[in-house]
């Protein structure tokens, strides 16, 4: 086949440069996935019971870009979410990120912000510099709510004490004084109101002279499409057959379990309503269980029915060939990285792109924000008649 | 792109012989669809409002063949469906297709088997041959109930008189004086318990060594890929270029209307429950509208929403390079595509098989059997190094 752009990845990265390389350059453009779908991790489905699911773990849009709104917003309506996390630990519901209401939990009577503070004063321990997560934590909340909230949920999730992991790792969950208790900072925050799966579609149809190969690996089919160039949004380490290490990655696995209407009932008491198994979209399970925590993705979806699926979601050892969900956010990660990135500099066949060819936790909108950009640097290079492969 | 197969369509005969072929031969298959999904026409998929409709008009499976039952089990479970047929005409629903509570209906009150035949033996035509479908209804039921259930609907869909095609066309249709009001005969009713869609993502997971490229034409492909063995269930005129003529169609029309459980809660008496918008998963209008029916495919799926959606569906002229849903069954039909099959017989470089290649009206059971049939047949070519193609 002979197509402009062999894309390899069917996911935020490859699709908006696909929707964005066919459209402004009149290109043609060759998807190719291992998977059967589009949309990479961020596809949902509507399981065997007709409940909407996020295949690959709950994505949560929102962004403070909006040229990253609007630019998705040609592809999807948007309904609005707010985005409700709780903590289940001894025994009960927590409010969640750490916040007022939490300390009236905790203290078991109603108390003010100042009150708040002075506690949260009289047990912080005090580290100018915290130098990882652990310290990060003790150093704004103390002892107490630092193994409440965060000390499990971080062992389980990375099999690390949050001591061994980078400051940031536990630094993006906000703590505050007072009743706010969002999850998330950005000012818009909402879920493509079909789903993340349809907008997908939507970008595709959009797309001219654009065919997407499925159950196709690029190994395999790298030698069969000639392109002028490559835009490659796989694992870097995998791209150069792993000549200098599999990078570390944390890796998932989802467990998920439905619930007729007839079974909610019983559950009515604690979901706070009909169609229900929990309170919120999510809850934590720093101390207890295997898993981290439970999705429950309708709150967010708007679906109707009258039954519900909720996913359990347990930390796995990474493993080359696995699903790669988070990468390791410890000291020696990104020098590995950095051992591949400096081997793509000197390669001039292919454009990197995406959170697992740059090793990057990517949120969503940082993903699109940054191919929005390759885009442009494409169209560039495409026009200057550089960077041409055979 | 180097492949044992190349199979042109991703509909039940494409995915059948992949997966036939894939398995028991180890062939390697690449699928080629103009859609940018599996199952053609008989895919469905869940609207912007979370509704399961089938996209291309409803597909209701039956079967008198336990093998094909039981070769899609391996694919799906089994929903058992009740496939109730109503017409709307002279401001009212009528019990579908005619029977004694039928002429209940027309007479006002409550009547016996034998009075229902006395009446259809002093209205009925005498044809001892019918040569056409206007023939066929009349001779069994006289001039009212074919003017009020066959004439217009005939005429609608077709755009001919049901005089003017083949007896077969409205002889399909049973007409009984007892109480039984099934539409369909077979002894096996049911549909894919969470949809065709899925079932087939399970024939494709389930496939070897296949790839699927969507949104491809098969001419753009063709000279690049190789591969030993073609199947085309394309239309058969079109990968003639025509060069026969254009093979007459009729085409359809959809039109989707979706109604919340709010909008629904006026509408209850006329559905007879919740969450619905009429009474029966199809309503025929053979005299009032421009649609033919309005299907609510949620009676048979099962779905437990509020909400639902429902189709309507206008006949449509085909055109070349259109949708085509029905070969048209008319005198001179068969002759033109009978050109089409005689330069195929001489064509030893592809099998032709399913519902647009072999210009049939296929029900999907048949479908499934004539590719299960045909995958023996390529089987035996392929061990005995038959029918290579370059």
């Amino acid at each position: 086949m002979n197509v402009d752009f062999l894309i390899v990845g069917a996911g935020f990265t490859g699709m908006v440069l696909a929707e964005r390389l066919s459209n402004e350059l009149g290109a043609s453009c060759l998807i190719v996935d291992r998977r059967g779908h589009l949309g990479g991790n961020a596809y949902d489905e509507y399981d065997d019971h007709g409940v909407l699911v996020h295949k690959y773990g709950p994505h949560y849009f929102r962004t403070d870009k909006p040229a990253v709104r609007d630019y998705l917003g040609r592809f999807t309506e948007w309904r609005p979410a707010h985005y409700q996390i709780l903590a289940w630990t001894r025994g009960r519901y927590w409010r969640f990120p750490i916040n007022l209401n939490t300390f009236e939990q905790l203290i078991g009577r109603p108390a003010t912000e100042e009150e708040f503070k002075a506690h949260l004063a009289s047990v912080r321990v005090p580290i100018s510099q915290p130098a990882n997560s652990e310290e990060v934590i003790v150093s704004q909340v103390g002892w107490e709510l630092y193994e409440m909230f965060f000390k499990g949920y971080t062992q389980k999730q990375w099999r690390k004490s949050p001591a061994e992991l980078d400051a940031s790792v536990c630094a993006r969950i906000p703590i505050r004084t007072n009743r706010d208790d969002r999850y998330l900072r950005e000012s818009f925050q909402a879920i493509p109101a079909a789903g993340y799966t349809r907008m997908f579609e939507r970008m595709l149809a959009a797309c001219q002279r654009t065919m997407v190969l499925f159950h196709a690996d690029y190994h395999a089919v790298r030698q069969h499409v000639s392109y002028r160039k490559l835009i490659f949004t796989g694992a870097i380490d995998e791209y150069y057959d792993y000549r200098a290490g599999v990078l570390p990655y944390r890796s998932l696995r989802f467990e998920r379990e439905h619930f007729t209407a007839e079974q909610l009932a019983a559950r009515q008491a604690v979901a706070g309503k009909a169609g229900f198994w929990q309170p919120a979209l999510q809850v934590n399970y720093p101390n207890e269980f295997d898993y981290t925590r439970i999705v429950e993705v309708k709150h967010v979806t708007g679906q109707t029915c009258d039954n519900t699926t909720i996913v359990r979601e347990y930390p796995l050892d990474y493993q080359r060939g696995g699903e790669a969900y988070y990468p390791v956010p410890d000291a020696t990660s990104p020098r590995q990285y950095q051992a591949y990135a400096e081997i793509a500099a000197r390669d001039p066949h292919v454009y990197f792109a995406g959170r697992l060819a740059t090793y990057r936790y990517y949120n969503m909108d940082q993903v699109v924000d940054a191919a929005l950009s390759l885009a442009e640097q494409i169209k560039a290079d495409w026009r200057a008649g550089a960077r041409r492969v055979a």
